[in-house]
């Protein structure tokens, strides 16, 4: 059986489980690779991937022998089958943060199971910890989105607007060997960068503006996430004190970044250094970066638990200042037995175009 | 009150539901346009929006004092708001089909809500009846949806791989007034054409393949969904039946369409066709269209309703003969009172090139 598997098998064991009803395709490509509609069924002795006649070809072609997955067509499913899948099980988990209470009560009947518990994201609390192959698709994303800031010092002028950038990230970043966007590309002239979820527009660059751009790109389905400014001509004074400020707090949670370190400590100290500057931090400082751009673990003040060994996160302290402008700065970072190693390296210095 | 909040007020009641919770960000984009994280509450005397302090701003320019939502910061709102919103309610309503487990428990909880009920897609239902803006979206997305397979008609050369294909298509989407894609756009030579969920490759066109593109955008969250095929440099006599046979079903099916036109019937219609001729239709005959791609009525044998007059449709016949090709040809239609309107005008003939 393959790693994944056999670890979610030792997880449900430990929650007293006999077996998992797994809905969530995320999930699904995580454990087996599979990227196609479909269930995973973990029952006592088997895993069964159910799946439509179209799929069928192409997901037995992604099932290796080793991962010990059965793959079978809806259609050759009879109610006999549905309710012999979990027949001797006390207790079948199911994805509660993602089923919809109507796919509940289906299961519930469809597979004739007693009790249909929650598992608590524990699929999700697996991925949290990345292999070496995971890793590696991380450490290229962030590469990649490495290189294409280098390309926009160059690419970006006076006259350039928010959009035409953001279609050219878009485009190097298919065109330098990633899957495509880990998300819908930011770029903020001046005061639109005090909307933290600004969508690119028609605003173009002026002399002496600031541009926030925040980006990312896919490696075989994983994510890097970078934001960094940029400053048209020169820099005016009233930034530098934010951009700092800013600057100095990722820098602080990055030294303090590694394996048991606490979620909650860390997120207080960035906050409570913006509010004793008068500003406040509008988001989370960070999220979990991997299959998707934001996930496990989630780094805010309310996480009261603590950093493990090859967690890949981001770290975004801000500070938004509504009409005038806004400074972010983010790293993709993965956190290491005695610290961390910051995957995206573009400097953090003010960078004057 | 504008008009969705008012049409859906009147089906609750019908429900005998005093308020509802809306969760789904299309159903509340669909009834307020405001498209930001936040739950939308229909209480019994007035419309909320509860959302974070970063969209605040966003959402209070986008809501007309016409709407009649008030908008409120989800950091303003206690404990005892969230018990008063529906405090005199008997039954609210919530989206089953689209709130997790997780979450269903969560806002029974919160709110303090002792009947919590499904509504049966209530929304979607709504959604499926067009008004005149709506089907003036849906229609500026096909016709510039014909203008692209126009264009490819001069770009696609022997040489051009799928993915080529796949990347002008949506630039030309983005280039001509679209929002952007509609969905992953499907270019499939020869047989990858008989997956009908190919996803591109390097495969390259040469002379005598055939070439199945479904392709669509979206015009202010509206979309179009299209299906043609394109022979180069000539049609293989062994395409023809199977060509010809899928056409005879898509007009045979579009002349069937009107008010109050069976869907049952007009699936069954094609599939037994199809049937007598030893293929098997491997997929649903259609679906709506409209906010999604995918939406409400779904055409197939197992919808027992009838359509409504200015319903947005596609409809897709299509045969695959795994190994060797597949033809699908596929248009977005609206239904009318005395039969339909065909919105991609795109010839449905042999498209040699």
């Amino acid at each position: 059986m393959n790693e994944k598997i056999r670890h979610l098998r030792e997880k449900l064991k430990s929650l007293n489980m006999d077996g998992m009803i797994v809905s969530n395709p995320v999930s699904i490509k995580y454990l087996t690779n599979i990227d196609a509609d479909g269930i995973l069924l973990i029952t006592r002795k088997e895993n069964v991937f159910l799946t439509y006649s179209m799929y069928l070809e192409m997901v037995k072609s992604t099932v290796k022998i080793n991962d010990e997955v059965i793959v079978a067509d809806f259609r050759e499913i009879d109610k006999d089958d549905y309710e012999n899948f979990f027949l001797f099980c006390e207790n079948v988990g199911f994805e509660e943060n993602y089923v919809t209470y109507k796919e509940y009560h289906f299961l519930k009947q469809k597979y004739k199971i007693n009790n249909l518990s929650e598992t608590e994201d524990i699929i999700e609390k697996l991925r949290e910890v990345k292999d070496e192959e995971e890793i590696e698709n991380i450490r290229h994303a962030c590469e990649i989105t490495d290189a294409c800031f280098e390309h926009l010092k160059d690419f970006i002028k006076i006259g350039k607007s928010e959009k035409e950038i953001a279609f050219e990230i878009e485009m190097y970043f298919r065109s330098h060997g990633a899957d495509g966007l880990a998300f819908d590309t930011i770029v903020a002239i001046g005061e639109n960068a005090s909307n933290p979820h600004w969508v690119p527009g028609d605003k173009k660059v002026q002399m002496a503006d600031l541009i926030l751009i925040d980006m990312g790109c896919k490696v075989n389905g994983y994510s890097s996430d970078m934001t960094r400014m940029m400053f048209m001509g020169c820099i005016l004074e009233e930034y530098k004190p934010a951009y700092d400020l800013v600057l100095k707090n990722i820098e602080r949670a990055e030294n303090e970044l590694k394996e048991y370190a606490s979620i909650k400590t860390i997120s207080q100290m960035v906050e409570s250094d913006l509010k004793v500057n008068n500003y406040t931090l509008m988001h989370a400082l960070g999220h979990g970066v991997g299959m998707e751009t934001h996930e496990r673990p989630y780094i805010n003040v309310k996480n009261d638990t603590f950093l493990k060994e090859n967690t890949a996160i981001a770290i975004e302290p801000g500070i938004y200042l509504p009409g005038k402008y806004g400074i972010r700065i983010e790293d993709t970072i993965l956190v290491t037995k005695n610290g961390c190693e910051v995957l995206t390296k573009c400097p953090k210095t003010y960078t004057v175009i």
